[in-house]
């Protein structure tokens, strides 16, 4: 085999969900389809390498201007920020357009296992920012894992004498939900919460 | 969110084993991780798009030259060429280094429901081949599929009159396989080749 194909198939190897197997096989279909697969992803990576960035506010990733396009846009409310643990998140969010304030992307939630400590949640930053702009409200969108919500409870805890209103997301049946396939977690959570 | 990221996402997912979801993931890796993981990336891709292409004698692919280079390698044998359904095939069997001849790759196997037909074979350039080269032996390297074996029963077919013996690789338990778990399929196979 060519060095440039194996050095090719190993770095794609190392992207998240794909492995040595995976990888070959989309080396081969890009060579095969020279014009209609490995051009136009060539550009678009190209495109995306040289004009996309980590935005410095919120660290969404958008087109490289200043600030992202959330964070420059003036009609988006600035005295409410929601805590998302990645960039999909954010997406699927925007995607209900549900939400129109700010945001704060984690670089990841808290995690001994991992390694990962307060210093991943940018907290600081965030005050920094809360006090600047006036927040009222900080609304955290964890996911409902043992992860998520330990770090849900470690921003709480943060902001609790700090004048700022914390808020997380409902727990309870999700909508098209039978009741009798739920978990008992949810069930009990739906209990609690019940109004 | 950015078009350009939206541009590069649709074009990922219509790579092999992908979709939206995981071009999305990897998307994302790929903006957060510029240096250690776009980079590379796109260093290595650009490489390949200037320097590998299709070898027009067998259809491997490998970096440009005349031709590829097992076709080009002088120690190799030229009275025997393997034919395989695809370049991963290929590197299949000379990882094992069981081989030591040519290569003939398909475009594809025989198939009716996906509209592929002899044509796929390129067997008048195989033909060719072999009488310009003194040829002896065509070993038939398919899959145990339908479509392979299909595929394989026409190419012996296409040679029988033409003074070129043809092979196919032997069916039968697998090394390591253990009597009782084995398909009825290959245990019939077995009996009947046994010797």
């Amino acid at each position: 085999m060519s060095p440039d194909i194996e050095a090719l198939i190993q770095k794609i190897s190392r992207l998240p969900g794909l492995g040595p197997r995976s990888a070959r096989r989309i080396v081969i279909h890009l060579i095969r389809n020279r014009e209609q697969s490995m051009e136009p992803i060539l550009t678009g990576l190209k495109r995306v390498y040289e004009r996309v960035g980590v935005c410095p506010v919120c660290s969404n990733i958008d087109t490289f201007t200043d600030m992202c396009s959330i964070c420059s846009d003036k009609k988006r409310r600035r005295d409410i920020i929601c805590v998302v643990e990645n960039v999909a998140d954010l997406w699927a969010i925007e995607r209900t357009s549900c939400f129109s304030g700010q945001y704060h992307v984690l670089k990841g939630l808290l995690s001994s296992l991992d390694g990962r400590g307060p210093e991943f949640l940018k907290l600081d930053e965030l005050h920094e920012r809360c006090t600047n702009n006036n927040v009222t409200e900080i609304v955290i969108a964890l996911s409902a894992t043992v992860e998520g919500q330990t770090t849900d409870h470690y921003i709480k805890n943060f902001f609790r004498d700090k004048n700022i209103r914390t808020t997380s997301l409902a727990h309870g049946i999700p909508i098209g939900g039978e009741l009798d396939y739920l978990d008992d977690g949810t069930l009990f959570a739906a209990f609690s919460a019940r109004g």
